[in-house]
């Protein structure tokens, strides 16, 4: 094929069927594109790390082909960041809290990069990051990355960008990532498998804006900052601090050795962000010398392999539109409660197989 | 080989490959001994309860099917029981609280069986109970039943016996159905989706006693038992409440719409027992009202035959032989991070397909 190459380079025709010259040109610039993509990824360019980002969102074979063959070249690029996981209610402030947050980062030397992962379809019920101009000096700022959330269908789908995505900003040099995520998803258990630190942002009032956080996430957190204290605030905020510390306190240990902590801030204000990233330095400290820091992202590898594997057997099963038929029957079935949900699932088995 | 003895028996010789007569006593044997099970179960026979379970337990295919065709049979009969999931730490007191308890219920009238589950291979390790002599005075309780756990090698299938057992035991009569689980492993998720009513025993001291409760379980309780309130413990054990009660208002508010309660109580000297059951009934009345209850158990029933579905897909995949050696080989690679977990995982499914 290097031989029709040179030939058109040559100026020689050849009489055959596909034109060589469209074919070796369409894979020159294909091969030229990926080697643009790479170089430019690991110089920093943040138009191409978007442009790269945009193929891992594809939904096109050939682009998302592309994409992992970038993805693939860059992963001993990758690693050398601290991933954080920030999530939190409606209201509580999260994209100022990252705003403000990214931004001190920024101004002691680091790159950020804020991703956003929300699989729902209702977008505008979240206070997701959708649009940059959520977090305004972020959004502006030289040294920070802000990527709206990448649309899908499937959590899977979405966790799978998010990781790709996470390699390609660490090989363009970024050396904090920070996935946002709504706190009222599916979504929170799938970032807490790609991150480091674990950041939950509550406001004080406990009750109310407690009500879309999903139960169980609270057990995640590496920490707890209590956000908007300022103003009449300050001292509910802190009332909070120590309930949710007298909380945390009765949970059992964390496998990584570290004991959750709470914080109150004003991302507003700016108050108590350092105090934050102290907590994430301190951590970062304690389970890199514990070695949990290394075990934890092997074990995360290892995992979302086997999620991803365990998702494709899944949907090729669910998405097939005739076994979405069979489904819907075999739902109706159970709850008449004639056959136990073992022998419905058998049978649906069994017709899946012959399709 | 049974039916060259039966030839002997009938002492009749068959020139045919196939005795017509042999056929005809087995299969009407079989439907007979299927009549006698559900026959058996439905007039509370604890002997026949017991062999049918047996059934269900069994590796054997025939017994397998006929414990499935028994456990259809029963399924109309079923799901007349209040289903309460007990879980806590060893030496958190279980088997003495279900003791206690289970027999208070009997003493009102109920029917009590008490399941336990447990797919962790290492039984000594925890204080599941293995034996009926745990529980001294419910396993001479007429109107109880107790069962061990059965033995199974995947969470999965242990938890399908489980779940057919409890049928098993509701058209037997029973209306109270206790579900144990050590707090230590992965069972607790799986109990949970198979209960009304999910009971978490602790004891005061907070600290090293929750060392073995799996993070997660805790936002799972409806209800917290603080176990030994007796003697000097007395105190520490109401400061534990207080605690926990405070902890608990932290949490977001349940699906059910129940505000999850602590209660003390001492098994051992039977005090603040009748305190949970009134818990459990005030739990039971809401979630009638709200219709909760019953949305629960057909979300239960859908789930479950779900995870059948998955689980199946699942083992085909990472039981097989060839598929094992080609993960391990795989686990390398993701290591060194060359190839990301989606291509490799790309990979290991076209292996797997052609297979």
């Amino acid at each position: 094929m290097k031989e029709s190459a040179l030939h058109v380079l040559d100026g020689v025709e050849q009489p055959s069927q596909v034109n060589p010259y469209l074919k070796a040109h369409r894979r020159k610039s294909f091969l030229l594109q990926k080697q643009d993509y790479i170089k430019g990824i690991q110089q920093g360019d943040r138009v191409i790390l978007s442009q790269a980002i945009t193929l891992i969102e594809s939904n096109r074979n050939d682009q998302r082909q592309l994409a992992q063959e970038i993805v693939d070249a860059c992963l001993p690029l990758a690693g050398n960041s601290i991933r954080i996981g920030i999530t939190g209610v409606p209201g509580a402030g999260k994209s100022t809290f990252i705003d403000t947050y990214g931004s001190l980062l920024t101004k002691r030397g680091h790159k950020v990069a804020v991703l956003a992962i929300d699989p729902s379809s209702e977008r505008s019920k979240g206070s997701i990051l959708g649009d940059k101009t959520r977090m305004e000096r972020l959004s502006v700022d030289a040294n920070a990355f802000v990527r709206p959330s990448p649309s899908g269908n499937t959590l899977g789908g979405v966790a799978r960008k998010t990781r790709e995505t996470i390699i390609l900003c660490e090989a363009a040099g970024f050396d904090r990532i920070i996935v946002e995520t709504v706190g009222v998803g599916q979504s929170e258990t799938a970032v807490h498998g790609m991150v480091d630190f674990f950041l939950l942002i509550l406001i004080s009032g406990a009750g109310d804006e407690l009500q879309g956080i999903k139960r169980g996430i609270m057990e995640m957190a590496d920490c707890i900052a209590i956000n908007k204290a300022d103003g009449d605030n300050i001292a509910a905020a802190t009332r909070a601090k120590t309930q949710y510390t007298a909380a945390l306190h009765l949970f059992p240990p964390t496998e990584s050795g570290w004991t959750p902590l709470v914080e109150t801030c004003s991302a507003l204000e700016h108050t108590g962000v350092e105090k934050i990233e102290e907590i994430i330095q301190r951590y970062v400290q304690l389970t890199r010398n514990n070695h949990y820091f290394e075990l934890n992202r092997r074990n995360q590898l290892s995992n979302s392999m086997h999620a991803f594997i365990e998702d494709e057997l899944k949907n090729s099963l669910f998405s097939n539109p005739q076994m979405q038929e069979k489904l819907q029957q075999a739902e109706v079935l159970l709850q008449q409660q004639v056959k136990s949900p073992y022998k419905i699932g058998q049978e649906l088995l069994e017709f899946y197989h012959q399709l």
